[in-house]
């Protein structure tokens, strides 16, 4: 079926419901990033592959609303769909619901699934679409009635993480929760996200790509604790660890019937963005409820000792995987044919070797010249670059492994750098260092942190378009809130012992894209008269490309910054490399 | 009365008429920062003078909340009063109302004049008591009846100024207001704050200290403008040139008349931190209400080219009114008694000296050694300090001249500063340089300006309490919003032609006070495939005490900025100096 055929399908069911207009976002009952792919009808309804978007389709008009990240993209995977691309002034904004309210008459109906809608999303859509006097149906699945094929749900072992792993007991962490419960007054806690389950019990499995979590839902009381899960995805003696930890196993399905049946006099604790309007809805109308930012998702987010020490050797094993590649692809550009989709699979290959790596933490971006300017680019058979011995590269990739997630972009020259190539790298480096070595005071905000690592950039009137930073899970997502590192003003402090990304970059349209990205942890240094500070300690081991180091660009301390992160990386890295290697990475790792 | 007398009379009033907790803002009906004595009510009540801070009484507790400018005055002034210090956390929060709702018991009646609460504050307060069955009377003023000799509203002169000293007519500025109200939807506005109207009407007065505003509200329509003002403070001249101007000139006390008379199906556009809750109750229940910042008040902090030049020339009377003012001091300290009150007189008569001076544009500031630790000192007969040929002097004051407003801090060294009061200094100056050098995209915000001008502090783990800037009027209030430069995450992009302050500081309790303020007006300075890029112009023309700075800490940089710095002033104030002053003012200014 072609996206035209389906889209009329939908048409007729549209008709025939009444409705007048039917909104399909980019999401799954646990608010995913990365969905299974039963969950992929933006995609299979569109052929829209991105990661954001939402669809919103009426009898005379069929739009994606995404972000700039992928403007490009989309309109080429959108070309002969019937669907229009719709640019998104602010990323993740669910700017379709003015539009609907703009072009819808009085008494229309608009309908959405339920279940893959935000609770704050579809609040603010039903609020703005019934002060016009809009209709709202939330809770009508028209894709099911038409996609036939449509994959079931992943059935993928799942399994549990030793307290050597994780540093922290399943008991430990849901006392932590209760407590903050107790706090706001909660009496019962709705959990969706799935990597804030994971976290909780200590779960990983692979029912989404790239995200080591399990399809669940988890309800937490004062007494009890639920968790809703295919139990065939555990092994008898996993189930058995959990009942020991007082968990309580449920079917997945049965999440629906446990919310329903919630005492009536309960206070419910739901996360706004990490649940769906669909279970929302059926708390039961007498309860209470505590809207706010999952308990978990704080908790996970700070790491404990073990969690950091694991992050340590994992570095350790990513740094060497990646100096076997550059290595190897140092040696082999001019010798052999490589193109950006070879190079993903070399440097899986290479990861792969590493003890307890699991998968990739995303899709590695390889953009070679003018590819590397679109941040989110992903390498086709159809648009892949083959390298060639001038140029540059940019790698942005990470790995999951059972001891950690990592998260790393580098940019090396294939060869003839340009005066231009070699300051842009240069100063993007400059903002890299910048943030990395600032000291802020306990309390600062994501918003700080970045405008200290733009200002190199703004000083040479340059800039770039995507945050600086953001959290990264511990086996986990690679994408991991509550804190950001961006422009915006999000108020949330950064806390001893996050994880978090520092990722500048500059994209020169046409002609190549820089971005310098290593993870840092934020540690106390301090603490006197004007309160307590902190600092970032480097977590990525890996070299940084001196031959496009424009000296005059930097001064003495971020040369010597450099300097002693290569003294660093070489000290740990090259005992795990073989002679040739460790002489070419003595030479890419001295001072200058 | 002592203020223990006044309080039992308060709280009589407080049985008669059933309330069991009164609130008392410091805040006149326009909220102004500074009131007129009529409505000096938390002083007459309390004694407490500070520019900020709420009384709220029961039948057993009278306390002050207010913020930590004000701990050690506040502590002071309330001795004996029957009033108790609650310590606000966050400057300006009405955390009373959280304290109320705690400890008043259901069914309990709270009051308040309306007219001494903004919008915003009183919706709060009525919503967090009612959802505890708390009643709340928002239209009793209590201290009318037991303040026998209370003030009458002031009855000062009011003048027009002409278009050459504004740069804008009062026509055009009507006009640019009535197309931001047609964007909004609405076709009444409604304005109280002084501010906002003087610059819409090119008015100006004496009504408030240190602030040249005049008593009034207006009333802005597509066809109609009132201007509520008491008639005898304006010249036959001035008003024949309002009424070309097509604004009818009503009576001040005919506010209240015109609000109830607006159309029944009038929008009416009020800002809700800018309007007391009193008159927005008097807008008729069927019109709707658009709630946002003042438009004027966004057009007031973009300055026009005729308000800039002013400024700039108005820095060099203030300049010159300041080199004065040191040269006398550094001349006299050790010969003559000085304390810090005859610095504040002995500043303004050197300012009075200069063409167009008006008044202070706030109490001057001077702190010697550890009261320059207070950022909100101000010294008074009891505990004024006498200067000594040693230690740091900490000076912040401000003048009002018909062509602009300034506001400045300097710090000099009368003798033996110490390594750290010069460490401390240059840390400080350095922040000021950093904060004042700058480039910044379009849709930069003051958070992140702030965090900017904060990072040469974060490195050596120092930091202030205060924000690191404010918007300053032209010949009007010396704190103008909407935009500041502080850590809070307000959403209010820096807009081209905005003057601001930068003044980074650092206090050492016990010991002394630094803080190094300029002004400066953001410019555009680059537009490329990045986007619009800024700068800020530094405005403020006066030498910065070399003897107090380390070179060691500064980069080449820093020090080419403060060289730069002072050829500009020496040029520019070194004309209207004397002989012996000129000589002395060389070695102030020359290179380091």
């Amino acid at each position: 079926m072609t996206p035209f055929n389906k889209l009329s399908l939908l048409r007729e069911k549209m008709k025939e419901k009444n409705i007048d207009a039917y909104i399909i976002a980019s999401a799954d009952p646990h608010m995913s990033e990365y969905l299974p792919d039963r969950y992929k009808n933006m995609e299979w309804l569109s052929g829209f592959t991105g990661s954001a978007g939402t669809l919103v389709i009426t009898a005379d008009f069929a739009g994606l609303w995404t972000d700039s990240r992928y403007f490009v993209q989309a309109g080429e995977q959108l070309k002969d769909t019937g669907f229009e691309l719709v640019k998104l002034k602010n990323q993740g904004a669910p700017e379709y619901i003015d539009w609907l309210a703009k072009h819808l008459t009085q008494d229309a109906t608009v309908g959405f699934d339920g279940k893959l809608m935000s609770i704050a999303v579809a609040k603010e859509a039903i609020e703005t679409l019934q002060t016009r006097n809009i209709r709202v149906i939330s809770d009508i699945d028209l894709i099911d009635d038409i996609w036939t094929d449509r994959p079931s749900l992943p059935t993928e072992k799942a399994y549990l993480l030793d307290e050597e792993t994780t540093g922290k007991s399943v008991a430990e962490k849901i006392s932590e929760i209760r407590s903050r419960l107790r706090e706001s007054g909660a009496t019962a806690h709705l959990i969706s996200s799935l990597d804030d389950i994971s976290w909780i019990f200590n779960l990983r499995g692979s029912d989404v790509k790239c995200n080591p979590v399990v399809l669940s839902f988890a309800i937490i009381e004062p007494e009890d604790v639920q968790l809703f899960i295919d139990k065939t995805k555990l092994s008898g003696d996993d189930i058995e660890k959990l009942h020991r930890s007082k968990v309580s196993i449920q079917e997945y399905d049965a999440i629906e019937h446990a919310i329903t049946s919630l005492p009536g006099d309960a206070t419910v604790f739901v996360d706004p963005k990490r649940n769906c309007f669909a279970y929302y809805s059926l708390i039961p109308t007498t309860c209470k409820k505590v809207e706010n930012i999952n308990p978990s998702t704080f908790l996970k987010a700070v790491k404990n000792e073990v969690e950091l020490t694991h992050t340590r050797t994992t570095m350790v094993k990513d740094g060497t995987a990646l100096t076997n590649f550059f290595y190897w692809l140092e040696m082999s550009i001019g010798k052999k044919e490589i193109t950006e989709i070879t190079i993903a699979e070399k440097l899986k290959e290479f990861r792969a070797k590493q003890e307890g790596f699991v998968g990739e933490s995303f899709d590695t971006i390889a953009g070679y010249k003018a590819h590397g300017a679109l941040p989110h680019y992903k390498a086709t058979e159809e648009n892949k670059s083959t390298l060639e011995p001038n140029g540059l590269l940019l790698i942005d990739s990470g790995g999951q492994y059972t001891t950690g997630t990592t998260d790393i972009t580098r940019v090396i020259s294939l060869g003839n750098p340009s005066p231009e190539e070699k300051r842009d790298y240069t100063l993007v480096l400059k903002a890299m260092i910048e943030g990395s070595t600032t000291n802020f005071p306990t309390g600062t905000k994501g918003y700080q942190i970045d405008a200290i690592t733009r200002r190199p950039l703004w000083d040479h009137f340059k800039n770039y378009g995507h945050g600086t930073g953001h959290g990264v899970g511990f086996f986990l997502n690679v994408h991991e809130g509550p804190h950001v590192f961006n422009t915006a003003n999000i108020n949330i402090a950064i806390e001893p012992n996050m994880i978090t990304s520092i990722e500048p970059g500059l994209y020169i349209e046409g002609r190549y894209g820089i971005r310098i990205e290593n993870l840092v942890a934020s540690h106390i240094e301090a603490e006197n008269q004007f309160g307590q500070f902190q600092c970032f300690e480097t977590l990525t081991l890996c070299y940084i490309e001196t031959s496009l180091v424009d000296k005059d660009l930097l001064n003495d301390k971020h040369i010597e910054w450099l300097n002693n992160y290569h003294a660093v990386v070489f000290e740990k890295i090259s005992p795990h490399l073989d002679n040739s290697e460790r002489e070419w990475f003595k030479n890419k790792t001295k001072a200058i």
